[in-house]
């Protein structure tokens, strides 16, 4: 337990506001680290957001970003900063689990192009977060490293696959987090836990040294608590990996630095109608009207809505077929370890496995043809607007007493499908306190327009997000 | 027969030759149409390139281009120009049988995306391509539509699979054609027939209304007698097309107007040694000669030429998965119509679809990860070098009674894997009087680039091409 109330305040400040707390030597990359060491010590066994530690390589990090800092060497406004990491993402000799039981102890040989990125700009590398078995689902209700919970709300899920990322963001156990994302896996725990979390343009951000869920459809990305802090991440981890067969050279002239647009005149914003059709299922009734609110909001920015209908788009269709191309490829790359541990493994992510083995070539090439039948329809969609606006998730967290819904991923699939970048940000509280997320998705290569938009709505809105008792 | 040398020269002029005839008046569209329509009534029956005619659409578009002309509103340097199309690519109103005699007189409902560039551009559309069944394969041996012919060698296979694209211009029955190619179908073609070919960036040339061989390795190109007219022919062809899938917005501002450099200085140019072990078959020997021949001839023109390896690249090992990609394609799209005309269909191409029906979803999911495989190992080669420089084929062009080898598509499958640029342009023929091609594979969207190397080295070599008896 922590009685200072200054440091209590800290650990939940943003990346922009400690790097200036380093850069003014108010504070230094020890004092922080060891703040958020201590919280963890105290306040990660209510929610079991952390797989591994990292304290001694976390404290080392740290003083060697003060001594650069002393020397007037400072690598920029991440050195020093405490991240931490989702443990699908390798960190060179920690134990990359993927909240996997058969991967207890499966050390990393080398760093993931995201972590040498990150280590490379002095950040510090505080540990690594709980997960959904294997990214394989979106409650992080793991079996072998026990359940992640939602700092929000006891025995509720932080959502997933990245929930450790979210919950120890809300929980003000990090400053930052990177989580992986396939068919919403950083959204949903950045809406579920009331933070901000970014999917980029695919190719963008490499995934060399990352677990795989389904190679074509997998990302890398950053989670924090405002968007200014996603886009300082995503600067550094963003740029072409010649080792990496999805990372691309982006077409457009990277933004020089970030700022959060004072108005969004001249910016189309698409409004999708009839949420519960699309969703296929009843939209819970305070993200409903918080996503009218959220557009009334936009509006007043300045942006022009207008009402877009994604002709042809159907979640539930397309769904299964993002599934199989996810079973076809675990069934590859889990083959041999499923072999040697097959107790390693959950029963449901066994059967996963075993229905991806089951299929048949045509099968699935008829369902990565589907998932291409997306892009067509997105065209049209951002030859109208700049960005398609919708709530994150039709529901918000839920007790692990309930079944995930199917329909979680219904707004943040196309995302992946397309491979255009998307924000979560938090749009307010149910009745009951619980976080929501409102979505922005731009054009492929446009995720700085997609942080803009993020950015100008969490201005205006300023959402008070943290959770009671942490 | 046509007794007039200076029409049979006609018959063999580039696009730009043509183009300067027309714009200067010395000739019409209509003269140069009806001259290849004659032509191809002379001399298609020796080659049977052609499986469709379309004289009064091709006199009608030649009338109208006249008109455009007389009235100083020309399209461009296609405008009038006769040019024909692979038989897979839907010309609306016209049969598009792909090669196969279950889709015989399959009316397209509308245009491809290229046939309708080509007709915007004032472009004569001649008629339609003989091609491999289904472009399943590499020598045009089409027993529904008969064989396709190279005029080089009576008895002798054009190639494939747009063999009769190459056969229709080598023996000067149409100024320009496109053709397909998912390992190589235009540009072994191209070079078995003394032509030059282009396969694009993936994702420059719209696919729509093209009969698919795979969808996520095919492209479509133009094959011409030289390598100016591809860039003409290209510019034409490129750009976004929102209802195309993988169609993609090019990261680099388009080439004014295509010239052809006068020195290659300043251009690092990749040479593979150990051919033979490449292609894993001995290299033909005159292949092997003239490759080296014309690897001095481009360091005459200044160009830097660098020892590369490819390492980690076997063709023989990624073959057999590009096969499956493919068969697994052609199993979900000929699915239907295997089932209602299943004797209209070849019995090696029945058993192609059967292997792929039998294969299994993660037996695909690895083929896909080895194709993707190779992009790093490009990525290598491209920080070394500007292009890699390889003969088009191991071989020339072979009797009809020799089995198709194996390593058809040893230099060629490599560009189609990594979406790569590649052009094909004659470097002469073997003693024995067949041509050889040399492949030039860039940079994905430096498609200017391949066109600009081979361009300077054409302009060197000066080959001429032209077949006895056309």
């Amino acid at each position: 337990m922590n009685a200072d109330p200054h440091k209590n305040d800290l650990a939940f400040q943003t990346v922009t506001e400690i790097d200036a707390l380093l850069a003014g030597g108010a504070i230094t990359s020890r004092t922080v680290t060891e703040h958020y060491l201590q919280r963890i010590a105290t306040h990660d066994r209510k929610i079991n957001s952390f797989i591994t530690v990292m304290p001694n390589q976390a404290l080392a990090a740290a003083n060697a970003s003060d001594q650069r800092r002393k020397a007037g060497r400072a690598h920029g406004p991440l050195d020093g900063i405490p991240i931490a990491l989702k443990d699908n993402i390798d960190v060179a000799g920690v134990a990359t689990t993927a909240g996997i039981e058969a991967r207890r102890g499966h050390i990393a040989s080398s760093d993931s192009a995201v972590a040498a990125k990150l280590k490379a700009a002095g950040a510090v590398i505080l540990g690594k977060l709980n997960m959904h078995e294997g990214a394989h689902g979106a409650t992080t209700a793991n079996e072998a490293y026990g359940y992640c919970y939602n700092p929000h709300r006891e025995g509720y899920t932080p959502g997933g696959s990245s929930g450790g990322s979210g919950a120890a963001l809300a929980a003000g156990l990090c400053a930052a987090a990177l989580g992986t994302d396939t068919l919403g896996s950083i959204r949903i725990p950045a809406s579920f836990c009331g933070i901000a979390g970014l999917k980029p343009t695919h190719g963008l951000v490499s995934t060399r040294g990352v677990v795989p869920l389904a190679w074509s459809l997998d990302h890398v990305g950053p989670m924090a608590r405002s968007v200014a802090d996603l886009a300082l991440i995503l600067e550094v981890l963003a740029g072409p990996d010649t080792a990496d067969p999805f990372s691309r050279s982006s077409p457009k002239p990277s933004a020089a630095v970030f700022t959060t647009p004072k108005s969004l005149r001249g910016v189309r914003l698409g409004r999708l109608r009839d949420l519960d059709t699309f969703a296929a299922s009843p939209l819970h009734a305070d993200i409903a009207a918080c996503y009218e609110a959220a557009l009334t909001q936009l509006s007043k920015l300045g942006a022009t809505i207008v009402d877009v209908k994604l002709a042809g788009y159907q979640h539930n269709q397309i769904r299964p077929k993002a599934m199989l191309v996810i079973e076809a490829d675990l069934a590859v790359y889990y083959a041999k370890l499923l072999e040697e541990k097959p107790t390693g493994f959950s029963q449901i992510f066994r059967e996963g496995v075993a229905f991806g083995q089951q299929q048949s070539a045509p099968k699935l090439a008829a369902a990565f043809e589907a998932i291409r039948s997306v892009q067509p329809i997105a065209n049209v969609l951002f030859a109208e607007v700049d960005a398609l606006v919708t709530p994150t998730t039709p529901c918000p967290a839920f007790s692990f007493q309930q079944a995930m819904p199917k329909t979680l991923t219904a707004f943040t699939a196309i995302a992946n499908y397309v491979g255009a970048p998307a924000v979560s940000v938090p749009m307010g509280l149910t009745k009951d306190n619980l976080p929501m997320g409102l979505q922005i998705t731009a054009r492929p290569w446009d995720d700085l327009t997609a942080l803009q938009i993020a950015a100008a709505y969490e201005q205006a809105a300023r959402w008070a997000m943290k959770p009671a008792g942490f």
